[in-house]
């Protein structure tokens, strides 16, 4: 089963890409969609929304996960993912029913089994679990594929979010 | 010239079309999209979303006006009207480059003379200016008439406002 993991931004949306079978992941891939500062907001949820369609189309993922919104402290960032994380549901509701959503502790303790890991922790646990050569860069990127890895192993127990 | 207005929610999502012609304004037609509360958040904004489109393509107007932003007590409802306001802006900016946004103070300064005045003289001042019978219902499709006669009086006196 194709799961696409999305950490939502403006400046910077992660994904990450696995193929869940029998109990082990695969990395499929991973990446960043970004839209450049200098370009006026409308048209950078105009480049998630078509960027978005484009990973819908080419993975063609069965079940998509996102990163919780948490609201940050700078209310112009916080504004700012919020519209991103809405233009991106909205593209993956138009191909898929099946989204998901996971809190930052949840994520922690799917891949690590410690709600309160670090983020470097978590990097390497991701990089372990898909046979990575590397840790994943940008952290974005990164971060997707904790995500994603979070629902394959909600899956397994059965205990999914749905989002509402 | 063809002007949108739109007054951004996720349940009610408020849009005004006016026609502005040598210093005057024509009502082309105005309405809400809504979506109920029952439908998970991902399949609201996916209607939002192909609302908008219907509603660009439509009309085809050449600006588009959104009542700004501004950040509610409620953080629910904060977070659901940024992600529908990103959604309208990324469907808008597939359709047109000539985005403006206007503060709630500015919309009433425009419509009424008075940037204090309260919802109802506002509604009062739509219909006058717009030769309509009645106050238009629900408030949030006044609200985006409103947004729309504020942009059509803000280009003739060339303080625009885009969305950046």
């Amino acid at each position: 089963m194709i799961i696409l993991g999305i950490d939502p931004g403006l400046a910077t949306l992660g994904y990450g890409v696995i193929d869940a079978q029998d109990g082990k992941n695969r990395l499929v891939q991973y990446g960043v969609l970004t839209t450049p500062k200098n370009v006026e907001i409308p048209f950078r949820l105009q480049a998630i929304l078509r960027g978005m369609y484009q990973l819908m189309d080419i993975y063609q993922p069965e079940e998509v996960a996102f990163e919780e919104l948490f609201f940050s402290k700078n209310i112009t960032t916080g504004i700012n993912v919020g519209m991103a994380r809405g233009v991106a549901l909205a593209a993956v509701a138009d191909r898929t029913d099946q989204l998901f959503e996971y809190t930052p502790m949840q994520i922690k303790q799917a891949v690590t089994g410690y709600g309160k890991a670090d983020k470097h922790q978590v990097q390497m646990m991701v990089k372990m679990l898909l046979n990575m050569q590397e840790i994943a860069r940008p952290d974005d990127a990164a971060d997707a594929l904790a995500v994603a890895i979070t629902h394959a192993s909600c899956r397994r127990t059965g205990q999914l979010f749905r989002i509402h």
